[in-house]
């Protein structure tokens, strides 16, 4: 079957490689319908974080179950499933508590893993899921074409964005400013929209980006970067700074923008995967009292809640791919996404 | 009159210094009934901060309100009244946001300040309060002297300690460990028993802090620091960690132990000074979901929330003064808490 596979900085293949097989009892194999590519492929894409050697890449995806292993007892074939970026077992404390990304069983797509045998990259036409009922969400059917971007974005991007909006705290009332205009920050913007904020500020200088921003409901765009930014984040907020920030980026500059736009006493919600490590400056926090709350999201823990609302239409994150390729030209996905050409794109295999 | 002075490190004198007079119109004149010494003040009292030029010290008291001026509306001379460790208006937006330490129009005890002449430390005869009805709280009378001690913490350890639970979200059946066991760790016990939680843990190597740790509602006292610490919190709490860490040091090495003793998805809440800046390792609060939330305490919009259980004995703070000397040997008060002779020390002028 076909896979992509990363053989170093920008040079991203479409390969043969061998079909999954059930080998744990508890897996699953999955047809992909759908995947993706995510903001932080683009690290090793880029060469910011070193590719040793060729590897399989990918974590996005929906599809259909084709073959379940003895021990699986609530997916069944035929079953249309999303895949959160991550394996996890729903069960161990971590996984009750909410926080299933740090599963005692579970694993990352396209590591080598515990769980028996090789954990396939997620942008194949085959996928083995290691732990299926922990970690696959069923879609009950008729599942519609035009569903597929919105319940892909559940895999990842959503789920983040509301991740970003939960650990700020985001609640009825609130002002919410968003640094970063990828595709989970806009999905902040749902989830701030959503969670009940009424002043919703993007940060954003990308023409495209900027009216997505505002469908999704952001009242005001701020182009400004560093202190004239922030300045202007004051200016829309009583002029004491925003309640809540939601940092989509993962930079040095982009955690800076977002703790000196919170007000004081405000909080930082933050998922943007941090490059090189830019630890948090404690001293301004302390004085300001801004809190800094995030991680690596939780996704599969929100697909319960977010599902109904993407099958209503009531929120559209599927908007948030502006390019679908099949599955072979994945270089071009990557390149298109590396040079800001497309936000987010959807792969068909 | 007779007030505090730091000349240099270890060099604390209690001096003549001109008696205080109201200047602004919205200020009032408090006579001393009881102060104390903060673990703050042991920074500069230990050279970790360095004093320029002798300057008064102090920001905890309680007292009797003398005279007030002409724009001072609530105050009344004859008021009992508690003082936080600052000065606020209590009208702002971040004093409406509950964050009176951020007051826009607010300041110091002991700094020159913008509110009107000399801005006096805490420890003194008497104090020029520069906005009375922003900063003080009145306590209606009648007040036994037996509950100065504990109406004194509301200056500033009991809402610190409050803070640092509030700050790390305890509620109701959370498991809390709380790092440091000087008179604020002691205070966050006592905290977060009252909001509600079920496991608390006291770090703590010192058998009269230990007990009265037990005393306040912790049900375990780890000894431990450092990994065996982490271990210890970790077999008390499902072996993941503390829902809620309370960081009530200051130190690089008590915040690591605190964020390394939440489980994931857990919050630190923290309100030690940060000595000496240690920055915030954010890749591994990114990779467990660990949020750091807190600083500097805003314990004057926590005063009317606490000051009935104070007054009611449900909650009883001033145990933690465990020494009480005269005003005029404020230096040896000094001299008690850095060799660590008394956990805090209440001062009588």
């Amino acid at each position: 079957m076909l896979a992509t596979v990363i053989h170093a900085a920008r040079d991203i293949r479409v390969e043969e490689v061998p079909d999954p097989e059930l080998s744990t009892g508890a897996d699953a194999i999955v047809r992909v319908v759908a995947a993706c590519v995510c903001g932080s492929d683009l690290w090793p894409y880029r060469g910011v974080t070193k590719t040793e050697e060729p590897h399989r890449i990918g974590h996005e995806f929906v599809g259909i179950v084709e073959e379940v292993g003895p021990g699986v007892e609530v997916i069944k074939p035929g079953d249309f499933v999303i895949a959160p970026f991550y394996v996890c077992d729903g069960e161990c404390a971590n996984c009750r508590n909410g926080i299933s990304t740090s599963c005692l069983s579970g694993g990352w797509w396209g590591s080598d893993d515990r769980l028996g045998g090789f954990a396939d990259g997620g942008q194949g036409e085959r996928i083995r899921v290691p732990l299926a009922d922990g970690t696959l969400v069923v879609v009950p059917g008729p599942i519609g074409d035009d569903e597929v971007p919105g319940l892909l974005t559940l895999s990842d991007v959503m789920g983040t964005g509301h991740h970003a909006a939960i650990s700020a705290g985001v609640g009825p009332g609130d002002s919410v400013a968003v640094v970063g205009d990828g595709a989970v920050g806009l999905c902040a913007i749902i989830a701030a929209k959503r969670l009940g904020a009424t002043t919703i500020i993007a940060m954003s200088r990308h023409p495209q980006r900027q009216a997505l921003a505002r469908e999704f409901g952001a009242a005001h765009i701020v182009e400004e970067r560093g202190d004239a930014g922030i300045a202007r984040v004051q200016e829309l907020t009583d002029g004491i700074g925003a309640d809540c920030v939601l940092e989509c980026v993962g930079t040095k500059e982009s955690m800076d923008q977002a703790l000196r736009s919170a007000r004081p006493g405000g909080m930082v919600g933050y998922v943007g995967v941090p490059n090189g490590g830019p630890e948090l400056p404690i001293r301004s926090m302390f004085g300001r009292n801004v809190g800094v709350n995030g991680g690596v999201a939780p996704v599969r823990s929100y697909i319960e809640e977010l599902l109904p609302d993407v099958r209503s239409g009531a929120i559209r994150p599927g908007l948030v791919f502006d390019l679908e390729l099949p599955l072979a030209e994945a270089a071009e996905a990557y390149a298109a996404m590396d040079e800001r050409r497309a936000t987010k794109v959807l792969l068909r295999p």
